[in-house]
């Protein structure tokens, strides 16, 4: 999505209405310095996307639009703090700049703000638009508690762990894409059809950032790979393994847990990932919901059916950054 | 209000339809920990009673009353940890029991919680329910952050500090009386009256509460005075005393902020607060508050006008725990 495009300057002029006040400048700053950050708005885009895709329009969907984008910011200041972030999209994290108690209370301002956008929407379409903005809102909430639970557990079952980052990133993406559908009036079907496309689509990039953690282009990252096994932290690729080594390499990945040099512990990793060929494997379960999502876009049925939401996630699989 | 009073039965009937989910248990543990809590359930009962004198039913505004009383209890978890406090209603806080981000998150489920309740109110006055309580939300938090900005403040208007309570504890007040108003369909001029009486009533009690943390009868509170005083809190008497304390008084009230002995502390603050007569200029910006509701109140024009709103007030203006 190109930064001219008509979407995200859709985006970005509804987010400066916003006015946020002056004071309490301690509530107020970390809001707007939260909201002025760049980003690529994937996720109300989707919402405008799905609104064009089932004949309305960017106007009727932007308020919908906005309340997603709210609370997904939402969601990463209070995430932050739990993870202890120091940076986010290249900046101190709200928490880290300003204080904890700062952080909590700024988001929970953000959250009301998210329903304040909700509320602007066709009063005919509210209560239904609220159901499914409520039921996505708590299931985030619980993605995040099943992340923070397995940093305490030894061995993560693969369902439990797509069930996490289902909650904690694809469920938004699906309701970002249904309210499109909602404020549109399409058919029970469609919007099942639309919400699980994006479900579908949300697992997948989730799986590719597992991906590229390890094996992305470093040229195009601007980082170094293996953060996640410098942390430890349980990926699919970590998942895979554990279920696919013998003892050897079961007990060898144990114990590179707590290997100081950091080379030698992300080559030793990697070593045995590569003789477990958990790269393919990895990729085949991204492609297996990449085309769950492909189906459930072709059985949509609407008028003059336009490709742009297919392109977009095209563009966002073929990334190797 | 007794503890069989069909208004307190609903609202704990309503709450338990919650169906709060086993799992992930650190997310809604914490939730059904603090929702089984006993507590006197004010604001809830307020909805309930004022959509009764605007001639509506309980069972038309219990959805309202009950997001009213989830999201009081969300501020609570959230203020708690910002606050350190470790101890509410006799029991361990949240965050206290579990950890700081368990309380954040499963704060922010009890806040989507407070919204699904609204959500189920008539579709028809959504829009305006939910303006009024997306306002009053944002205030309460202006409030806390106020409270939190003054913690680092040498001196306070009287000003501020009225202002930093109607945010703080007010407004919600406002609002649950607002919503039974809405519900009800009633005059603008009516909305904006029960409004301010529950505003007016609200700056009272907390203008109440700082007087009897000093003054108040020990035997009836079950805790020593002079908790706030211990605590160096800036509270209405102490703004009163610093605005009409002479230059000894003032020296020997900042002195007395870092005396070791309590007794000496409490005893040597009292003392100078007498000789000022702050109790009584105290009670008398209550009673100004106070005259200001009951003035609201005689000025709602609705049929067959009943006084359980007004007994209530009275009960609560009268205790002396």
């Amino acid at each position: 999505m190109s930064k001219t495009s008509p979407y995200l300057s859709l985006i970005q002029e509804e987010l400066k209405k916003n006015n946020i006040p002056e004071n309490p400048s301690n509530l107020y700053d970390p809001i707007r310095y939260f909201l002025d950050m760049e980003g690529k708005k994937i996720r109300p885009i989707l919402t405008l996307l799905s609104a064009e895709l089932f004949g309305g329009t960017m106007e009727q969907a932007k308020h919908a639009a906005v309340a997603i984008e709210i609370f997904h910011n939402f969601t990463l200041i209070h995430d932050d703090i739990m993870d202890a972030a120091p940076i986010r999209r290249g900046i101190p994290t709200v928490h880290n700049k300003w204080n904890n108690n700062i952080a909590i209370l700024s988001g929970d301002v953000m959250f009301v703000k998210a329903y304040e956008q909700l509320s602007l929407c066709q009063p005919n379409i509210l209560p239904e638009l609220l159901k499914t903005f409520n039921k996505t809102a708590i299931e985030v909430c619980e993605g995040q508690q099943m992340d923070m639970d397995f940093e305490n557990q030894d061995s993560i079952s693969q369902e439990d762990y797509i069930e996490m980052i289902r909650l904690k990133t694809s469920v938004l993406l699906g309701c970002a894409l249904e309210m499109g559908a909602i404020i549109c009036g399409t058919s029970a079907e469609n919007k099942k059809l639309i919400y699980d496309f994006g479900e579908n689509i949300g697992i997948a990039f989730q799986i590719q950032d597992d991906i590229l953690d390890l094996y992305g282009d470093t040229k195009k990252v601007g980082k170094q790979n293996g953060g996640d096994v410098l942390a430890n932290k349980n990926t699919l690729l970590s998942i895979l393994a554990e279920m696919n080594s013998n003892d050897e390499q079961r007990l060898e990945l144990k114990r590179l847990k707590n290997e100081k040099d950091a080379t030698a512990k992300i080559e030793g990793v990697k070593s045995i990932f590569d003789d477990l060929d958990i790269k393919s494997k990895c990729a085949e379960v991204m492609q297996s919901y990449y085309a769950g999502a492909l189906k459930n876009f072709s059985e949509i049925k609407t008028k003059n059916k336009n490709n742009a939401l297919l392109e977009l996630s095209n563009a966002l699989m073929n990334r190797d950054f």
